[in-house]
């Protein structure tokens, strides 16, 4: 058995203590700033708050300034937090990190580059290390259709572990697969991270759908056409951008991209953007209703398409290949109305 | 304007009624010998009974004795028979079809030989033409995510033309594209409608998640973990199938493909099969549910098996591959339990 910190007590960050737990491993929860009440109900009542769920037994919870002593001794780590903590783990928590434990992260997105280059946590983590950690830890990630509060409840699950080291991943995934949580390896991290941060994207555009036909046709709505060709198109457009990444193009139309996608616009708050807009609501007036919060999806879609028409003006991409994409930029990022482009797709 | 008759008056067929006419075309409905008591309605009130909508205006109708008449001047013939019509459609049609007018053909699914090859339908109705017509009539079909219903209403819809010339495919994309209905043209006969065929057969599939989740969590599960999985994994082996059948598999993870299969989930018998597989039942107790109707699902299924394994024998396919496949025709042909191989997946 082995000893697994988690840093990061968000939503995936807990879920994940559910195999860990399950096979019999010690799991110590390390909040961050953020999470501070989530550690403090938890270590009491065994409760996750926000996830409406108890936290499997025997958990060993920890509060931030207690994070070098929930390191010690670690076997391996994994870093919980969302993209929006990348900077603060990167700044707070890689100088601490033990070297020789490997991480894997359950991070979403791709950071933009003025040059157009996009990198994917693992390689951006990887180049954030201090020089005397250089190569000493390994960052590994997970892709694939796994919202928490299934993994939670034991729901089968399949996901991509992605990381330089196929013999690393392996013992990630011997450490944490279950009979209800499968894993695949894949040493193309640019291929399953590209997916992992493209479908938040995407889900955007396949609950327009959602939108349109309720303003259309009411709250009884039964229209699948439009939302199965936005889904469709979203692959498409999913395939060549993880492609242009230098990854490999058929994960777009598998696991970690069309599966994921699927999951992701059943629920959550990047489903109900998309739906508000398709209501025809603006950004600004959706972002409203959303409380104001930011979401990944919005993010991701923003660097994709900022980083595209720098490729673009150097001849290394051709944007009318990905007008779905544009058109969420142009609603989100210049007020434009949802009138989905359909005789432009290709 | 153009003639457009339309040989079968079953859901789909009746619903290219509705861009025909949007464009102004005369449209000759013609029913088969099943489909009497539809035209005979319509005829009289412009009711499609089955589809519980009201046909457009000005259609005018036909009773199959009537089918010569109604092929009289005509410019393009649409065949809307479902598979299992299309023996009637071979025998009786074809010997009284003009020549040098396109078929477009609605036509789902793919015929296996002894030799395990697989015929999509307009390859199999050109091989069925009288030697005086021989490639004097050129087979079209429609591939892609489009319900009937839907399109009667007009929502947005995206779908495939696919044919050997695509000169006569601008000619029907010409014809019938709307502001709602949009086409895309391809040569590639065998993708696309690799993909039509195949999404019957992994909506069983993806369906038979909905049915466990109940089973585990009750009426109101919001499991979709492991449609998700299982909605990556078809998509996976749809790839390698429609790479087998010659077609450019990018497709698969597309409009016809992803696409297609996810309308396809959201509704109808397929979705109703699943369902019930997953809840536990048998086979044999579903199709009891189902009124004893053998759907177009599990013919395809049963197909493409029977035709892999004599691939697999010949060293021509690596029957691992296609464990959801080889799944589904253990469920439905070997009686065995909804049992999902989730380890054997890759």
């Amino acid at each position: 058995m082995a000893i697994i910190t988690i840093i990061g007590a968000g939503m995936m960050g807990s879920g994940m203590s559910r195999p860990a737990r399950d096979n019999g491993h010690e799991v110590r929860l390390v909040g961050t700033p953020l999470d501070r009440e989530i550690i403090a109900e938890a270590s009491v009542s065994g409760r996750h708050v926000p996830m409406k769920r108890q936290l499997p037994d025997g958990i060993k919870y920890y509060q931030t300034e207690q994070t070098t002593e929930a390191l010690q001794g670690a076997d391996y780590v994994i870093c919980g937090v969302s993209s929006f903590g990348v900077e603060w783990f990167a700044n707070e928590i890689l100088p601490i990190l033990p070297v020789n434990i490997p991480v894997l992260s359950v991070t979403k997105g791709l950071l933009d580059s003025p040059d157009g280059s996009l990198v994917t946590f693992p390689e951006y983590l990887k180049s954030r290390l201090p020089e005397d950690k250089k190569d000493k830890i390994l960052f590994n990630a997970i892709g694939g259709p796994c919202t928490s509060y299934e993994l939670m409840d034991r729901h089968q699950t399949m996901v991509y572990f992605c990381g330089e080291d196929l013999n690393i991943l392996q013992r990630f995934k011997d450490l944490l697969a279950t009979d209800y949580y499968h894993i695949e390896i894949s040493g193309d991290i640019r291929g399953v991270e590209g997916c992992v941060a493209l479908k938040n994207a995407y889900a955007v555009a396949v609950s327009m759908g959602i939108g349109l036909a309720e303003k259309l046709d009411g709250k009884e709505a039964y229209m699948y056409n439009p939302q199965a060709a936005l889904f469709g198109q979203s692959i498409r457009e999913m395939s060549r951008l993880v492609k242009m990444l230098g990854g490999d193009n058929a994960l777009a139309g598998g696991i970690p991209g069309a599966g994921d996608l699927f999951v992701t616009i059943f629920g959550g708050r990047t489903r109900r953007l998309g739906y508000l807009l398709g209501l025809g609501k603006s950004y600004a007036e959706a972002k409203e209703e959303l409380k104001g919060v930011t979401l990944e999806s919005v993010v991701i879609i923003t660097r994709m398409c900022r980083a595209l028409r720098i490729l673009g003006e150097q001849g290394k991409v051709d944007l009318k290949d990905f007008q779905l994409l544009f058109f969420l930029d142009s609603v989100i990022n210049q007020g434009a109305p949802a009138d989905i482009p359909w005789k432009k797709f290709r």
